[in-house]
């Protein structure tokens, strides 16, 4: 099977294409549309019209091709499927011969659409069959399926009693899937005035509305001659009128507007707006991607060339920060977020409950999979997730520990961590990383605890290799082969391997010296399991992090010389409370719903955002136990964890997080990622898998191992959506150049579609959606040995 | 005129109440409804069942609810208004006699079903005219003017060609209405299968669907008996069908399990939910608030009693944490919100531009009326708006005065700043404030400054004063007599009074021993200015905080003993950054759009949320001037302001906020407040008002005056929609009860609605929204009125 061609909003300097939506069956489109073919031939004399029919039911001679092509002859019409049977296109396609699916349909507008571009300056008009919300062939909604060519719409309002309701619920239904409103046009009817109402309601929404007479009214008749000829009569006359002309006028203006604006929108974005993680100097207009829309996996680019203006799909290969899961502009998630601003907007969440937040926390804590977890605190993003699962660890440490009989032991108590790591850009969860490029100018940064070196997982030349960090043999031990990397994640059976050993000695020979010797003073031990994202993609041995974890819970007698270490079970913590940092790597990114279930240890707080909202709106959860909880009764008010924001639990976030978690475990428990699952599944070595931990990658193992083998790699890592590509460079980290060429080389246009990703100093890396299809993960996977062969 | 009763939405446990929307007109609401009540008289024969249509047109005796008798005489039914002509309502009400607002025809269902309610147990259809979207006599759309009521939905189905779509998109238009959708009714047609179909769809949806066949067909005919047997006969057969019958005993089921689920939902969010701010020892269930939805201004909450369940309006009297502005569940936002996420979903923002995110910008800078204003980053919430605006300012302020010269130095830079303040809860925003109960439990917070104390605004027994921190008359001179708010306000008049000589003069001795004494650096002047709301809600004299901008501004040499002071003009920072923190006080909520207007000094970063959005999402813009933003510019990319977070300028965010801020202009700008600012214009005393400085608050200055002569009153304060009674209490402050007794008394139903109050130690507060009407404001204070006198 050829591959479908990826679809991309259109829009060219060349061509005005809109797309002909009616409120209802019946409501006139076609009429509709012969008209404004009409007025477009002598409003734009010099000018080509197109008129295109994707999809059409009922005897070809009835066709509303035909019909153009008799009233309005010099419009080039075209229908491009036809069913015979005169009922709804699902109905008619399932006895057709071939079935159609819906990218296959785009892919023949689109085409039909780059034909007319190629020719001289031009309309078209793409009539839809029904309403907006009729099926297409393959049974999905029309709104739907044309959405990702996101055409301006012409709606064609209902006139008939009922019409007003019709016509705005048609208008809300587009509307909420990203259309762009350009006119709606109705016909007149003196006992309804739908047109009246209609008007009203479409000018205080910036939109115009033309209203015509209905054609003369045909009774039955022998004289087809006769009727044909009134039909003409009316089309002459309403096509001449001064409104109508004055409408396809004004389209072609706005049309103009949008390609005015889209050329200023990257200038003005560069003369008022203040990115983020970006030095400005030196960057041009040039170098701001303007993004019209986007769709699945794809941002809608505009592109300004000198003799053509137009959008392109670039693929989101950074996943919108990773942050994407389930497809930009998921009406799904849409409807989501519409039905709880519509049911709440937002309410207060101190004292009080509302559905989103309850039933979101109830199905974290379900499905989490973690025993110790029972309360869930709500906030706006990682970030704020991270200095709210540090206070709750610091306050608990401190307590049992007594750290505060001595405030300035309390207040220099640090954390935990790994090097590299990154929680966050507001104060405190940048302290609890180790001083680096992000952080170093800040003034307020103050790293506060202690951060171990640790041994990565790579794969280096087609095997999978657990490395130490450099010149570090010693503390962990040599360099480590094995067979897959399944095998690496078996811990279980690695537990007792030389190298757990070896771990245990290192971390319990540090942790003495940093509290025996140093007296150094620490309240959590904050990790992002399994995986360091902005610390540059590093695939953490975790046979390491579990050993981290067990180690210190384990090591009461280390923090508190006097008390006694409480009575360990499922759900109380020891040692330190353990903070995982889930915000990229949960939520089914690197394959499991919670990482935890790669490492096989659980711990007392998990930070979660990003992917929670499936990529829609900001929010997160702090999700921690009943023994940290615990540490915040207290008589006084001020003992509680004092903490919050204005919008803490917003319904909308939440709603969208229940409806993008549930959808996500669908997709886990449908197989909807086997066709990613089964070429790992050959590389198992060992029985007993625990399938919740199951390691595999929607990026090939094939190519995964060929990538490596290039000389330009210096290693390469996948795990669930990630890859991520560590390049030879001189001069690595963060200021590295790398990465850059092989970015650029993706960016162009080929296959039909650019590759927008970030790098990490000289680590490149692209990151897959949970819903991006496997002929787009393996037509990257084209796209990045091509860059990387040239 | 009576004032109106406030609308809450309908749920008791006796009554099970549904409204009857349907997918067109035409498609058998009133048929459907026969069957169901014959259903519900064969399936609960011991209970009653009433049928009532609020709004019918065309002659008496076609009216539904005739139709309704005839078919089952044992329902009890009603029309409350008939409109003669067979047109829409709002066509009809036209030439009425008297006219029917939207709240008025509420409140005629409300006391219908509070009637049905009083009786035995039984179910209630409230049947709609026309299409989900059907004008209503006033011109409203159904769909909107039944929201508040919000009872769950039998949505008749369309059955016709063209039914599918209708079908979806009238659902569309209910749900992101926050609709709960109970079934779907549809007829049965051979030829489309429309049921088929929608059968699928909703399932998908959890919703079920019925399907019964349609009437015999009447064909005109004399033998109007002989129809009625037909029709009887028809009608006989369907109500005893299964499918029937198990679809009205699942809506009993579905309802006690309602109640179920609200009934739980206190307990399971007490063991499960972390509040914020909040002490959770003592809690129980019943102190914890379930709003099942919110509309307009009120909260609906559940109350579960002992003989009745119901859900009542409370009034959201902290609207929702100073968030809201254009009412809870606003469709406007609500559509903003899933246009932008059917549009886009979120697109990542480095080196990106959207529509939404550019507009809102420039809308901002427009608006903001600050000349100094050229760039906007954007974050999630108000605690990280200020972290970046903080980073802004100290990186500014170190480059200019070489404080990274030496590392200490710029490591220890603090901000000045007013006591009493708060920014947010991040590390880096609770480190701009002082001390206190908020913050001093916090292990990693470190109060970073130096904080004045200021003088405050407050009518005392009917006369506004400026009134000096205890003690402190030395410093900021005696108390100060005003004869209206509006005097405190004119500080052009006031810039040469001798008050205005001796704060100059206390800041400057100030900042000489901080700086020069006791060697200490500052990067940043942080303000909220004219009022500081977690402090507990402050007026601050206007005149206080202009002087401090202004003599800061024109110290150069306090903070630079080398450099030359830096060409003056409105844009270039002189002294220190001025940070204003708009969080609360901005966006119309003490009345301009900028409170820099009434202080007659603007800023060089503002930082703005809450009402940003209109109350829906969280969004944070930190707004700065170009010799901010110049600050960061440098050959590495390390100079840059490396702060992001992943949601960065979401789209959807943005868009709420473009419509919110326009929603908000418009109002100011079509007298919208009018009503509220009449009473406080007589008190004007001088001319040359700066309109955009206007002083006036939604709470009347009658009003205010008669609390502030309260006993239990020490002083009251009234800005925009922000009212603050500080009551006489021994032990004030944070820890404070005394105002929790107002707190309760308010909270109780009474005049059909409850309020729900946030209190800050001895400080009760109440806060209007932004298009709360003047009814409810008036009926508000009568409440507070009898609250203190009881």
């Amino acid at each position: 099977m050829p591959a479908t061609a990826i679809t991309g909003a259109v829009l060219r300097r060349s061509l005005r294409a809109y797309q002909v939506y009616g409120a209802n069956t019946g409501v006139g489109k076609t009429v509709m549309s012969t008209i404004l073919c009409g007025a477009l031939h002598r409003a734009f004399p010099q000018e080509r019209v197109w008129y295109l029919k994707p999809v059409s039911t009922g005897p070809q001679d009835e066709a509303d091709d035909g019909h153009l092509s008799r009233f309005s002859p010099q419009t080039k019409s075209k229908t491009l499927v036809q069913y015979g049977e005169p009922v709804s296109p699902h109905i008619a396609a399932r006895t057709a011969s071939t079935k159609l699916t819906d990218a296959a349909l785009r892919e023949q507008i689109q085409r039909y659409v780059n034909d007319c571009a190629g020719q001289e300056q031009g309309t078209l008009l793409v009539e839809t069959a029904g309403g907006v919300h009729s099926p297409t062939p393959s049974g999905s909604s029309q709104a739907d399926l044309y959405r990702p060519l996101r055409l301006p719409v012409l709606l064609v309002g209902d006139h008939r009693l009922g019409g007003i309701s019709a016509s705005i619920s048609a208008f809300e239904s587009l509307h909420i899937r990203g259309y762009d409103m350009s006119t709606v046009v109705v016909f007149e009817d003196a006992q309804y005035e739908n047109h009246l109402y209609l008007r009203d309601y479409f000018a205080k929404r910036d939109i115009p509305l033309l209203s015509l007479p209905p054609p003369p009214p045909l009774p039955p008749s022998n004289n087809l001659a006769g009727d044909r000829e009134r039909m003409a009569e009316y089309y002459e006359e309403m096509a001449s009128r001064p409104a109508v002309l004055d409408t396809v006028k004004a389209l072609a203006t706005s049309h103009t507007a949008r390609l005015a604006r889209l050329d200023s929108m990257a200038p003005q974005a560069h003369k008022h707006i203040w990115y983020p993680f970006t030095q400005h100097s030196g960057m041009t207009p040039a170098s701001i991607m303007t993004i019209d829309s986007a769709h699945g996996d794809f941002f809608q680019t505009f592109s300004s060339g000198q003799t053509e203006k137009k959008l392109e799909p670039t693929l989101d290969g950074s996943a919108s920060w990773w942050s994407q899961g389930l497809g930009h502009a998921n009406p799904q998630l849409a409807l989501a977020a519409a039905h709880a601003a519509g049911r709440y907007g937002h309410v207060m969440f101190a004292g009080a409950i509302h559905e989103p937040a309850l039933s979101l926390a109830e199905l974290l804590l379900k499905n989490l999979g973690n025993p110790r977890m029972q309360r869930v605190f709500y906030s706006d993003n990682g970030s704020t997730g991270i200095e709210v699962g540090v206070k709750m660890a610091l306050t608990a440490a401190a307590k049992r520990y007594g750290y505060d009989d001595d405030k300035r032991q309390g207040k220099k108590m640090g954390v935990l961590g790994l090097k590299g790591s990154y929680h966050g850009d507001t104060v405190g969860a940048m302290d609890c990383s180790e001083p680096s490029t992000y952080n170093e100018r800040v003034h307020w940064y103050e790293g506060r605890g202690h951060w171990f070196d640790f041994p990565q997982v790579k794969m280096k030349e087609g095997t999978w290799i657990v490395e130490p960090p450099e010149g570090m043999e010693s503390e962990f031990g040599p360099t480590q082969e094995f067979a897959s990397l399944n095998d690496v994640f078996n811990v279980e059976a690695r537990d007792g391997s030389a190298a757990a050993e070896q771990y245990r000695k290192h971390i319990l020979e540090t942790l003495d010296r940093l509290v025996r010797v140093e007296g150094k003073t620490f309240g959590a031990l904050i990790l992002e399991p399994i995986m360091l994202g902005a610390g540059g993609m590093l695939l953490v041995d975790p046979l390491f992090q579990r050993t981290l974890v067990e180690t210190i819970r384990s090591s009461h007698a280390l923090f508190s010389s006097s008390s006694t270490p409480p009575t360990t079970d499922d759900t109380t913590w020891t040692g330190l409370p353990v903070v995982f940092d889930e915000v990229f790597t949960g939520m089914t990114r690197l394959g499991p719903f919670s990482p935890s279930a790669l490492l096989g240890v659980q711990p007392d707080i998990s930070v979660h955002a990003k992917l929670l909202t499936g990529g829609l709106v900001p929010l997160a959860a702090t999700v921690a136990s009943e023994a940290i909880y615990n540490a915040f009764l207290g008589s006084e008010k001020s003992d509680a964890l004092l903490h919050g924001h204005s919008y803490t639990a917003h319904a909308v976030g939440c709603k969208v997080a229940e409806t993008s978690v549930k959808e996500l475990l669908r997709l886990e428990a449908s197989g909807a990622w086997d066709a990613f699952k089964e070429p790992w599944k050959g590389l198992k070595e060992h029985k007993n898998e625990n399938e919740k931990g199951e390691v595999w990658s929607m990026w090939s193992p094939t190519f995964v191992s060929t990538v490596s083998h290039r000389v330009e790699v210096e290693s390469v890592v996948a795990l669930g959506s990630v890859l991520a590509i560590k390049l030879r460079d001189e001069n690595p980290g963060y200021a590295s150049n790398a990465a850059v060429g092989l970015q650029s080389a993706l960016s162009r246009l080929s296959d039909g579609f650019g590759i927008h990703s970030r790098v990490l100093g000289n680590v490149f890396y692209v990151m897959a959606g949970q819903t991006t299809e496997v002929d787009v993960v393996r037509r990257i996977e084209e796209r990045v040995l091509g860059a990387l062969a040239g």
